[in-house]
């Protein structure tokens, strides 16, 4: 089941997936911040911070960038970099750059038995990279409104 | 593969493994710190930072509390909540209080065919766990002398 829940993610990630998050998420999901102690609990919230991060993360690539550019894989945009996925829970390792920042992160997903995602956790390292991206969801979140 | 090192790792952390890290670690072992940056290459620095995670990340526990104590969830000692493996490589997520902050993060282990682990890389939330973590290690650290 964890993995057609990462299938769909990808697809999200994407923009090829009808419905989006909303099809993605459970009602009672729970976020945590890689920043904040408090757990985000539902899918109004959840989906307010995972749209910050999607628009945080990609970095310093813009979007139109093609996969195919031969930038060094030191800098440049959001990858996932390791996958790893048992039972109900998938760990998605990824690598990105923010505001010159190196940013190497985890996405811990878990999901139900309809396949909808009811935790999504998220880690980062190293410092650095905790305080920028603070810094930019901070301002983000700040710009946006939570979906009704 | 990655099971009977993980099984291995615990028993390590319950000071039952003869050969403890020497056993555990590939000469060529690359560290992830959860706050610096830079790759902390080979046995000898590994070991160094494990020895030191070892002592900050038990936490606010003393090391002879018996388990069965009950201490509710949100306190407490170095507990593991999730283990996810496939394949090369198993990603632990635990839980700990240091300096009476919550301390939420992840051991992402990769094992080579020899069963010797090869890639351990900690990330660890939220922000104030970080900040914990950093200020322990690095008194720790200046505490201790690398193993030749």
């Amino acid at each position: 089941m964890i993995d057609q829940v990462i299938e769909r993610w990808h697809q999200h990630l994407r923009g090829a997936l009808p419905g989006g998050l909303d099809e993605l998420l459970a009602d009672d999901v729970v976020f945590y911040s890689p920043v904040v102690y408090t757990p985000q609990e539902g899918k109004a919230i959840t989906k307010l911070y995972l749209e910050a991060a999607g628009q945080t993360l990609p970095g310093d690539t813009a979007a139109g960038d093609t996969p195919a550019d031969d930038r060094p894989s030191s800098g440049g945009g959001f990858r996932y970099t390791k996958q790893v996925m048992a039972g109900d829970t998938a760990v998605l390792e990824f690598e990105t750059t923010v505001e010159g920042k190196y940013v190497n992160g985890v996405d811990i997903i878990r999901c139900d038995d309809a396949g909808r995602i009811v935790e999504f956790r998220v880690m980062i390292r190293p410092l650095q990279a905790v305080n920028v991206v603070h810094e930019q969801m901070r301002a983000m979140l700040a710009s946006m409104k939570p979906a009704d």
